[in-house]
């Protein structure tokens, strides 16, 4: 049985490569390469693969939401992904990246009885980005 | 190729394990447990996997349809799942149960032509379940 | 300038009206007079209109759930309409009473800065019901 | 006869106030208040108002949406609203005032046959913010 | 009391005026112009407002579905509005008409309890069309 | 990592086989069957999976999107099925043959860094069609 829960955040980012020149990066990301800054509304899609348990659950709601808040939302939710995550000071904080990110961090020290199964991103209407976590 | 098709039900039930404490089941299911039930409009995904036939379709959509309100739709639909329904008279309405239960009613006696792949069941914007059928 | 906030709640209810016969009953509300009831998961849209304050908004997001949690929420969250609801005890819980009866519950003792303009309630993906609020 | 025509735009923001103290602003905003700012994907929805002319339409859609993306969409998206627009460096950049910004850039020079009516913010899936335009 | 109800039909047409060279056509409508035509799925949205009834309600449901699918759905839903509809023969099927159409077709003849108080159709995720109906 | 990207064209057509009666295709296609034809606006989300390159990304939207644009959405967007598509004038134009035919449009000559995953057609609000691409 696969659960899959939904989480939002917002946050502003920058894309800039720093082994690039300020013309390429211009030219690579376009308007995410303002200088500024611009931001998004991120949903985040966890799913976990387990047995219903006792309760009929696969997962305790409450608990895996404490642990999305404390590996993730807290990091994330209404930040500059560039200025306040160490992660991306020297990393592009592309989606892509966002997500491997997201991964690692719910996989450090997981202890929830289902499996991490897999993290989605839903960007913007157009893009998703979806990792499947090994079984 | 597959196929997946949106149904639509609505049903109040009331989370109460038989097995526990009135004050277990309080903690435990917190809202979900409060006396005279609640309710929801669920929704649920059939996937059916085969090659098209020679009308060009996986699946005649009346013939699925007919299967899915004949097996699932009419035991489900405007009912109160722990009082309507047998099978959650001492088996907790979990989504998680609920899935397994539309995968298990579904298959009994399947003939049609493309094989039972799937079923998910959208509980509310936050919460997805899904089921895989072995191929 | 209007604001409109989302809140969303779960309930179950049983149409049937004191008034008629069971065979009236049935014929006139269907598969909503099954007699252990069923449920949905409502949107209640709540709008309030004035202008926007020294802090640049037109009302304090808090304490307006707190408000709408308070008086509607707590009320109607995961709660059987026609057992839970003294209001309900004789009123045929429609989907139009429960906007009358939501309107009535923010309009007493209402103290926030901007005037409530509107309810307005989706009550499935089919229906939608509105009352304006005189100004 | 009125059409909307829905936009939209990412853009990163902070909210606070120039007249309030830092421990009054981070107590009246918030996670909005986190000193890097933050960032949301906004929908804009423009709507006018007259008779569909000789092409059977209101307004042309090029012309309308050469109107919104040169006096809206060229100065918000991918921006940063404080740091970018200048209407902004004071005034806090709540979506209040957003929507005010719009109303005032679109109506200066508008040419268009039908009258602009309304523009409405989807702020996030639980906030919008409408301003109708006197006709 | 004002209640919405959503219904959706899908069509072809194409855009022409009649008295504009083909040059002129394909200049103003574009790829809507395209020979063969294209295709929509429409939603339309019904209101209807009144007080609600003796059954809590303000329109029996049955009977506004059957008057909207005798006197719309069933001329529209699944056909071709330039060659099966009469009203298109010589006028644009633009969806400005579209909804004029709609209206009349509604207003002939309308004896339900409540009033017909608009119409509106959502031709695509970027626009929608409304009529308000005078009181 | 698998990028999927959200794709929208309108396009005619009118369900009927060569091989067929009238009257037999009126039975099995029912509506789908009307002589004019009829249309829907369709949504084709397309999968790519790789890793992420030096710029942070999987694939290039930019690249992605002139691919999609030129071998699917010019060939089949505001077009009748039927009419303008050769691979459709002996071939039913269903859901499951159009998810066919757009894979085999993109594999031709497919030159991007990811492999193609996967193609998706949302057809209505209540179909979904997909096909896996093999790795």
């Amino acid at each position: 049985m696969r659960l899959t829960r939904r989480y939002h955040f917002a946050a502003s980012h920058r894309l800039a490569s720093p082994a690039l020149s300020a013309e390429e990066n211009r030219r690579l990301y376009g308007k995410c390469n303002y200088p500024h800054g611009h931001g998004h509304d991120y949903t985040v899609e966890i799913s976990v693969e387990g047995p219903a348990g006792e309760d009929g659950q696969v997962v305790n709601r409450g608990m895996l939401d404490r642990w999305v808040e404390e590996r993730v939302l807290r990091t994330l939710d209404h930040r500059n992904l560039n200025l306040d995550v160490p992660e991306f000071a020297n990393t592009v904080p592309t989606t892509e990246h966002l997500a491997s990110f997201i991964v690692n961090r719910l996989n450090q020290g997981w202890t929830l009885k289902p499996r991490l199964a897999g993290v989605r991103i839903v960007e913007t209407a157009r893009n998703t980005f979806e990792l499947e976590v090994g079984g």
